[in-house]
């Protein structure tokens, strides 16, 4: 089940949208059937790409922030969603502690962590945020734009515990809203007896986005095979190049062949299926976020000319974090626009429940740009009441946004499967 | 967690409804704990008495017939819960029957058959719905005034199956929309290889309301010893009186004595509280439901002196069920109205999630009388959004539907021990 939320396309449905919409019992089963082998992450949100001919995830996050540009209407359903995953991991827990990002002038990233809290308090747990900062040693008070007030406390390590307020405030859970591309700092590290979600290696210190994508590329073929379509029009080709130095133009030559050959299958297959737009690629660093690090490529020339300014932009990303690694994806164009602006579609999930949706939108970059940049806003995805949907409006007839959700899930049961594979205490899994 | 639902009432907090608001996470909690221990029905919904002085169940439903009285805006919450509970029972499932009621000429009994079937195939489930009628030989359409159409066909035994349509529709799952309380139907005895929710022993052929607050009794005291309360705030006594016959006379001494004890145990609750209202108490059929076989009783002679009209309106129930064994209820006033006229909440749950609730109301009865009676009807509780709370509003700034979730699921738990210990087959039981 996907809420029916409000999509920027209105025409006539695409292919793979009309055989996911038809096939609905058949994937709804798929998912239950695939929830008693893997446990989804805490929460998680997905970017995709609906580019018409394909729709793909095109990035994967485990610490959303975002949260406060979720509908309203939402919230009942997130808080739904929260209480089942409480319940999984940890059924006697009365506090949470959530850790969130280091940002703490960002006011956007706040009123996200306060929409958090909130979900998390409607669960019926006492919540309160601990922070990483050096610069928080007293409780401090951050007021948001829409008038609430946020309280930060400094994070202590009590032996084996963490804590807040001298040890009176014992969290049973931590939430962990931090991705860890500064680090992992040590405070977090050896806590046995708390729950850490997700767990230390969903952090950019661990993760790896040509891990995940290599876990989507097993998903996708198996969902294919049971759709009975090519796996190819919801998975962008991709691969991986290491080694590099932007700095020191070290690596050059083996990225801009790997390019080549990649460009060479997707125009392959944009042949098969009579796709006439000029293929292009993303190359992004393998770790890290914050669209840092990212560029379009459309030719093997284009990582070869890199003037000074491109290369410190893809050197270093968030929280200085050195690009060595990078994954080389195959760009989805977007044929989305909301107020004439180039938009993309961002599914937010908790445990496996799709819990809402919104709109990256971006007036400043074209349809085969990284929208995570300069010019970014935000559009929420309104629900679609029954009486909205019409015979003569198909995009509001068929829950258009459901195969957004069904995508947005394989991206997470990715996710899933990543981290079981990446654990460095695999028996501690929760089945 | 509950929906925050806008309530008839907007005055102050009274002390039952201030002290659970301040206990969410205690309360929280305890329900996760007690869900480790005990299994939700399927669905299930609770009629409740809000006195002001106390907040009780009065009816548990396991056999919930008013979705289609529910705000739209539950829907995405109902099919999620519905999404878990699927999970739980039959991960594997593609196909659901349902089986509805069979007085198929009331409009609003069949819209929630509408409305059922709508959740549960959003779920991702391909449903049809299956009668008992032995009127409906062949798939009957019938139109429904908001202009959908259902299509009732008729039940097949194929050897330990249930099926529709020769065979060709073999559910795995069949979720029973009827009470039972025209007897156990041979066509559903001996189901082994299909999940029949709610069980067999959750219809009134089994069922009794004395066994259900027998239960309550329990999960009553152990709820408010965690709270710091008296039970009695959110239980009403009740007493159980059998080998009556209204007709031939018989069993109303022992009757009118169970009223004059209960009366006095109710009055000297009420002097403890200085509450100045007159006790009554509501005496209902045991077994049976639609609001047949309940009067209001407030003297031992209400139950000795019936004319023929009352001794008829108690001798039989829904289905003709014959009545020899009453509950004696403590009747708890209502303070809710809805345009003049006396109302109470009905909370509706699916697993072990609230997802909505909505007022009965009839402007015929008093604050001491069953509503279920002719010149009912009923008015959807809407979704309080966060702008409309304001602090000038306690009901609003609070969500005052919480206490009211809180005493459904109270009465839920209470019919998830009740089916337990009445379960014939134990081992059957899913943890």
């Amino acid at each position: 089940m996907v809420p029916h939320l409000r999509t920027a396309l209105t025409g006539a449905l695409s292919d793979i949208e009309h055989k996911m919409l038809a096939a609905t019992p058949m994937i709804e089963r798929w998912f239950r059937m695939e929830w008693q082998e893997h446990t989804p992450p805490f929460y998680s949100s997905v970017d995709l790409r609906n580019a018409g001919f394909k729709l793909a995830p095109v990035d994967t996050n485990l610490f959303p922030g975002g949260f406060n540009n979720l509908a309203e209407e939402m919230f009942p359903l997130a808080t739904q969603a929260a209480m089942a995953a409480i319940e999984k991991y940890c059924p006697d827990a009365r506090n949470l502690l959530i850790i969130p990002e280091l940002h703490t002038r960002n006011p956007f990233y706040l009123q996200n962590v306060a929409q958090l809290s909130k979900i998390m308090r409607l669960t019926g747990l006492n919540v309160r945020l601990g922070s990483l900062s050096k610069d928080i040693t007293t409780p401090t008070a951050i007021n948001l734009p829409n008038g609430e007030t946020l309280t930060l406390e400094p994070l202590e390590r009590n032996g084996r515990r963490l804590t807040l307020d001298g040890g009176r405030f014992d969290p049973c859970t931590i939430l962990l809203n931090n991705d860890l591309s500064a680090g992992q700092p040590t405070i977090l590290e050896n806590i046995k007896e708390q729950f850490l979600l997700p767990p230390l290696h969903a952090g950019w210190t661990v993760r790896r986005k040509s891990t995940h994508f290599k876990a989507y590329d097993d998903v996708a073929k198996k969902f294919s095979k049971a759709l009975g379509t090519d796996p190819w029009l919801i998975n962008p080709y991709h691969a991986h190049a290491s080694n590099i130095n932007f700095n020191e133009r070290t690596g050059e030559d083996e990225l801009a062949h790997t390019v080549e050959v990649l460009l060479k299958k997707i125009t392959k297959k944009y042949k098969e299926y009579g796709i006439t737009d000029k293929p292009f690629l993303i190359v992004k660093a393998d770790a890290g976020t914050y669209g840092m690090g990212i560029m379009t490529v459309r030719s093997p020339d284009d990582v070869k000319d890199l003037n000074r300014k491109q290369r410190n932009k893809m050197a270093v990303v968030k929280d200085g974090l050195e690009v060595h690694d990078v994954l080389i994806q195959e760009g989805v164009p977007t044929i989305e626009t909301l107020h004439n602006s180039t938009a993309e579609p961002v599914v937010y999930m908790i445990d496996r429940y799709v819990v809402g949706g919104f709109y990256r939108i971006n007036g400043e970059r074209g349809v085969d740009e990284n929208l995570n940049s300069a010019g970014m806003h935000f559009e929420t995805m309104p629900f679609i009441k029954e009486s909205e949907r019409r015979a003569d409006d198909l995009g509001l007839l068929h829950n258009r946004f459901y195969p957004y959700g069904v995508v947005g899930r394989l991206a997470m049961l990715a996710a899933s499967i990543e981290l079981e594979k990446t654990d460095p205490n695999p028996e501690n899994q929760i089945g």
